[in-house]
């Protein structure tokens, strides 16, 4: 960023955009320089813009783009891979005060909405409707549907309904030259052309800029019935994820391991089976005498892995309470010391394969994880538990990271489910996918942002 | 294709491909210059490739890419819009001798197949494990998952399990500049770096050669349960479609019109009413007693929005029988003269007002029109019955052809939910998305074929 002319750059901006839209207060840009990721130092960016509309987006990148200034686009700050890091000398745009439901179509299951809704609200709006909008990350309450775009992410449901790829028919995008254009559709199918809008998604904010987006909507399920089962082994526990997997249409398949367990119940006092190396959390939606059926499945496939307790419930109460352990887990061992969670992928069959080379890597290391996750998808979250302001823990807890993606590409997986590379795993992508194919994302990227000033550094590139 | 050295690079591809692998004369050549689209004029290929091994594919590409000729890549030509007729000396790579299953693997509930294997042979192949594949293009027992690949192919059950790109989780693929890469991964979430898979789902083989293709497999699901229902108009038939949408979870939802129950009844004589001015078909696959649930709700909402006759069964024979009308729809259209069938995508909404729209456009241009399709996508299929001999009759066929594409854009949707746009839609394309979105097309597709050797024409672009 060097030989910018700063304070002309700083007037064009000024000039352009209306007074409560650029900030330049070193402290409160400073404030939006980070996210929720570990590991990463942020750099000083020169200006934030809190715009509110798609023009005023387009304005700042055209700005942005006449002067060389790097661009970070920004939603809730949720992030854990460090997407919306910011460096020295960018910009950060933050979408979070574009957060309108511009439409909630009824007749043809779908809704528009600015990248600054919050998914849960999102959630709420159209569920007065009777609808639903599915991909439900963990940090749904403060996750945005932007940000949610930018890594294409999961969450509990998608291993029946699909991440948000699924959900995503069309973009508006402002592109690094400051244009605005339309990709997608208001269908549910469409093979028009390059599927452009699949390429945005996911793309962390390196391709363009997200200012609107069209969702695919569903009709509420039924309420689901619910199955708890703790094992004595990790192996066991796998078992039964793939003969619940194979036998069943469950709308959730969760996993926590014996370290989570035990985060989980010495914080609460659960009556958890501390014991257990493993509990397993399932869920049916297809609801009535199907949905019994679905839960006897379940539990069938539970106690033949050999499960030492088996719970179930059809009320959906109850199933809530079932569910409270799991969606304790990241604060349970956050509260041990500061967790950073890993986001690793396998192949179905080597659920429990991949949750032993966690420990083992976590051992070796001398590190605290407990890992839990969307075991149903082969999705595992290993969190780590550290101090940061000890730089040895720090150090060991880096090293752990690395060797547990390095484990799950081992295992034929990735490095990244559904929280994305960011800035923190650029090194695993480019080990998991190989030099040939990250040329590849350059020549994406050079096609589309050709000066690189779009997030750079992010996914892969130079920071 | 000006100034090439014809018999250097005849000599070069015959140096470095077999000889069983290079045909070179004219009228077998030819015979794979076409597909089964209609108002094309194919060109003259100057020689056919039928690999065996993707290090074949990308010799052939490679001694193309050397002398600049153009590339047509091909599968079980089945297609209805072009994607691979051949122009005048471009050379056509066949993949149908690739056809084998190369992996099944039941753990992890995928498949690995090469391009050349058909719709149906990989269902049969994974049906013996108690797997499916579901997406299920009414050509499955013609067409090849390579060419599914390259249209994002749908078909019946994707209203409820979604189109070929939900299932393609990984790619090989030979570039333009004959260079092999592998895309995506075998995990069911993913990630890391951009969508380069769902990328080349769909582009109709302008940005590469899919060699091997990685797929998610399901277990199967429970027999579904039938219901079919005449409606005396065709909006009392889109009222039942949104109903049974937004009421249950079909897994087919199906619509036939008057001339195609006219067409399928004089023909097979099956007792349709051919008063009725819509049929639709729906199924449940959520099996037992929620199945029964399933099929007593879309009675209802048929019953709701006014249907004249209504009937349910849960006999898998039954249902079959059920469906025989759906599944004659084109070949009883197809008798009539020659029917060429399109490919519209509405709003789930505008089934109906699209299916009235289709025949003012047929009533204007003076053809005979029958529209069948996915209704519960929003997915038509109008087919035109004309007589290729009569030059009056092909041009009043093309022109409605285009009318109703233009019909589809007016309500909202796609000139093409499944069949691709290939060479036949390429107008209809430029319409849809627009000079904005057709120039990242280009430069995308300059990205990734700087020489512009890969099936040249087909989606946009001169040919």
């Amino acid at each position: 960023m060097d030989g910018i002319d700063r304070a002309g750059f700083r007037k064009l901006l000024a000039d352009r955009l209306p007074d409560d839209v650029v900030e330049l207060d070193p402290d409160i840009v400073d404030a939006y320089s980070r996210d929720e990721s570990e590991f990463l130092e942020p750099g000083r960016p020169w200006a934030l813009i809190r715009p509110r509309t798609t023009q005023e987006v387009a304005t700042a990148v055209s700005v942005c783009a006449e002067f060389g200034v790097h661009v970070v686009p920004r939603g809730a700050g949720s992030g854990v891979a460090g997407g919306a890091v910011a460096g020295d000398g960018s910009v950060v745009i933050c979408l979070m005060r574009m957060n309108r439901v511009l439409e909630i179509d009824t007749r043809n299951l779908l809704a528009v909405v600015e990248p600054g809704v919050l998914n849960a609200d999102l959630c709420e709006a159209v569920r007065a409707h009777g609808l639903w909008y599915p991909p439900d990350p963990a940090s749904r309450e403060i996750c945005s549907i932007g940000g949610n775009v930018a890594t294409n992410a999961g969450g509990l449901c998608c291993v029946k309904y699909g991440v948000t790829r699924e959900y995503v028919l069309g973009l508006e995008v402002v592109l690094a030259d400051g244009s605005v254009v339309e990709l997608g559709r208001r269908t549910v199918k469409g093979v028009a052309g390059y599927d452009l809008t699949a390429l945005f998604v996911g793309s962390e904010g390196t391709l363009g800029i997200v200012t609107r987006v069209t969702v695919r909507l569903r009709p509420q399920p039924p309420a689901a019935v619910t199955l708890t089962a703790f094992f004595d082994s990790l192996r066991a526990a796998g078992e039964a994820i793939s003969a619940i997997s194979t036998r069943t249409t469950p709308s959730m398949l969760e996993l926590m391991d014996r370290t989570t367990i035990r985060a989980v119940d010495d914080w609460k006092r659960m009556d958890l089976d501390t014991g257990a190396a493993a509990l397993v959390l399932a869920q049916s939606d297809v609801g009535g005498e199907s949905g019994a059926v679905q839960l006897d499945l379940m539990a069938g496939a539970a106690r033949d892995a050999g499960a030492t307790y088996v719970a179930t419930t059809d009320d959906p109460d109850e199933g809530e309470q079932l569910l409270a352990a799991r969606r304790l887990a990241y604060p349970s061992l956050d509260r041990l010391g500061t967790a950073t969670m890993g986001d690793l992928c396998v192949p179905l069959g080597a659920v429990a394969e991949a949750v032993s080379a966690i420990e083992d890597r976590a051992r070796r290391h001398g590190v605290v994880v407990g890992t839990f996750g969307h075991a149903g998808d082969g999705n595992l979250h290993p969190t780590i538990v550290f101090d940061p302001g000890a730089p040895e823990s720090v150090r060991a807890a880096h090293a752990a990271y690395d060797a547990m993606s390095e484990a799950a590409l081992e295992l034929g997986g990735t490095v990244t489910g559904e929280h994305g590379i960011g800035l923190l795993k650029r090194g695993h992508l480019a080990r998991e996918v190989g030099a040939d194919v990250l040329d590849l994302h350059s020549r994406v990227k050079d096609a589309l942002d050709p000066a690189g000033i779009l997030n750079p550094g992010k996914v892969f590139g130079r920071p």
